[in-house]
């Protein structure tokens, strides 16, 4: 009888497991609580109207289809049964010989669940259109009022949290209130938008070198951005955001600050690390269960004696890795260990401002920010969408305009 | 003191006057309760997901933006005083010399108002991405069922009314579901779809000759599209469709049967024609009110005998010249009489299947295809939409392949 393979999750680990698995004689069932694969990195350009969802979305149906061992089922998955082997949904159960987990991240909120309503992240296309709203409705509502000091609110952002998203977001909304909303509105004052970034540490993008940090510093501080390093946040309500106690009042509220792991991976009963992550094995397994893994973000697993990060390439590598794993293990091999392959980092600021750190290479300005475009074409998913996304970014770079300013009224 | 001119609605009639008050020394305010015009022509793609939404809305601001007499805002008039010459927002009012009131039209469900939850019709963006995510929610809860009785309902479309709007959702949703959709699917027989248009008279797309009407109702059936003539749509509720009181369960039913006039137009006090529109002069001004216009779905004003149709040339023409009229008449120049221009009919069907009738020119197939994708090109607004709505049904002609099918879950 055909082996049964279960993978939860077709984000960058899920789907390369699956791809990893094309030529393996075995039942294989891909369940994503989304009908599509989103490639997140992108994602903060569809927060800020630069791009439009489909052009960093596909189905993953669609991706997958002339895979013919794989069904892919939209569901959510409600309960693991670890010792039977059994995964649940909803409405069904499907038994497994190898499963594999990796169910991404959410945000975390540090046990404040109440500030969400009020500081959306970034995870979904649907937070991404939430906040792209939010953004867009403040001004048309700054335009509306008289007074300076009613404005003052709606034209004041909000991004908590200084990590690759805090300031690739901040970085965005400065660009497209400095030069593109304010021409299009005739009631407001260029000078009275402030945009602040707010970071607990002592500097932001830590993952990088400390002078590449200060550069994107002060590129973003260039751009208008007022970076608050060593500040935290202390409350959020339905009046703004509690900065070091003190009241900031907008509605403009981003949260980029803390990760944790969806509850599916409670299910498992396994003792978790600090930041709620399931400790795996050299070879991504879960001890005593070596018929299971978890990948990605929700994955503890230690590199060079630090853990390694909740980024794209960790899961895309395991990914593979597991996928070969099972399939080799199926021919009869041996389990190798996982090696991370450690690529570097990039991020972006805003047009031609960029970093970039591989190893000991550190780069910062417009040859970072090609590098970045690059490694972003390069990853995203299809032909189609690299035609697309490279075409709009052409086209914003000559012309300085954002298309995608949509307010479409999501439903309460 | 200059001239206040108040334009309710950024459609196609609103916006064309806005262009040709260009060179007005006046105070321009128009008013839209979205931030975007939209091409409403091409909306059955964004359902269909064939396009994105930002491939055919546009910002107001971003389309006027040069125009410096102008003042966009994004509110809802909920009052006018013809009287006083007053228009009001939920939070301002405002004082006009000229207004010209082009709101468009909404469904109208013949006083079951009920069934619009189970129904959506097809005006805004947000009606296109309802439509969108319930046609592929189906397919995805149906791909989940073991049982093909149970899978019947999820692959059942119905489509009420057999206007070009009609039409072109049954022809948009035969080709993603036989061409695309079920190609995706491991569990979902072919044979088992079933979309079923219903229209009340004895043929569809009245406003065109029969022999056309009959050459697309074959091509209809010809894609798989069951076109029921002299049927009635009876009830609609939470189980399904009830056509001509038998019952057909199914959560996909499109409403594209009806039109009214958005509530604003009441409060003009104006008694209105049977469908609920304002009868205006022959220079589109309200009777007593020469200062007051009505353009575009919400105007009712006789041509060649007959009430001029609520589609977009007619809205256009309007647009500009209520636009001139106004220009001319701060001039000095007496008024003219409105004269609309016909320029003929096109409906599409699907992939290379249209209609054309052009006074006594008719024509079918590739011919009036290739004529209905020139004019919606060149009417859409900006080079940029242009460009990407060509290179997607360029792309689509292709390769059969949809790339805009997320389900993004709007909240509900």
């Amino acid at each position: 009888m055909k082996k049964k393979i279960i993978i939860i999750g077709g984000g960058f680990g899920g789907l390369n497991a699956a791809k990893e698995l094309d030529d393996v004689d075995a039942d294989i069932l891909l369940i994503d609580k989304a009908n599509h694969h989103l490639f997140q990195p992108l994602l903060y350009q569809v927060a800020s109207a630069a791009l439009s969802p489909a052009d960093i979305a596909s189905p993953i149906r669609a991706i997958l289809r002339k895979q013919k061992n794989i069904t892919v089922l939209m569901g959510e998955v409600i309960d693991i049964d670890i010792n039977s082997k059994k995964v649940f949904t909803e409405d069904s159960e499907y038994r497994y010989d190898y499963l594999i987990l990796a169910p991404g991240s959410r945000h975390s909120y540090f046990d404040n669940d109440g500030w969400e309503k009020y500081a959306p992240g970034l995870k979904t296309i649907n937070d991404a259109i939430t906040i792209r709203q939010r953004i867009l409705l403040s001004f048309e509502i700054a335009e509306k009022l008289h007074q300076k000091s009613e404005q003052e609110k709606y034209l004041t952002f909000v991004i908590v949290g200084g990590g690759p998203t805090g300031v690739e977001m901040a970085g965005a909304i400065a660009e497209i209130t400095n030069k593109i909303l304010l021409k299009d509105f005739r009631n407001i004052d260029y000078s009275m938008t402030k945009i602040i970034l707010v970071e607990s540490l002592e500097r932001i993008l830590t993952m990088y070198d400390s002078e590449l940090s200060e550069t994107a510093r002060k590129d973003l501080e260039k751009m208008g951005v007022n970076v608050l390093l060593n500040t935290r946040v202390t409350n959020i309500d339905e009046k703004g955001v509690y900065i070091d106690g003190v009241l900031m009042e907008t509605p403009n509220i981003i949260w980029a600050a803390g990760n944790t792991i969806p509850k599916i991976t409670k299910t498992l009963k396994i003792e978790t690390d600090k930041a709620g992550r399931i400790p795996v094995e050299k070879d991504c397994s879960v001890k005593e269960h070596p018929e299971v893994f978890v990948i990605g973000d929700a994955a503890s697993l230690n590199h060079e004696g630090k853990p390694l990060p909740g980024v794209a390439p960790v899961a895309i590598q395991q990914g593979k890795f597991v996928g070969r794993t099972i399939s080799d293990e199926l021919k009869g091999k041996k389990r190798e260990e996982f090696h991370y392959f450690d690529k570097g980092n990039l991020a972006t600021i805003g047009r031609a401002k960029a970093i970039m750190q591989i190893g000991k290479i550190k780069a910062s300005g417009i040859i970072a920010w090609i590098a970045w475009i690059f490694v972003h074409i390069m990853y995203l998913i299809g032909f189609r969408n690299r035609y697309k996304v490279m075409s709009e970014w052409i086209w914003y770079y000559f012309t300085y305009r954002h298309g995608m300013r949509l307010i479409t009224f999501l439903k309460k």
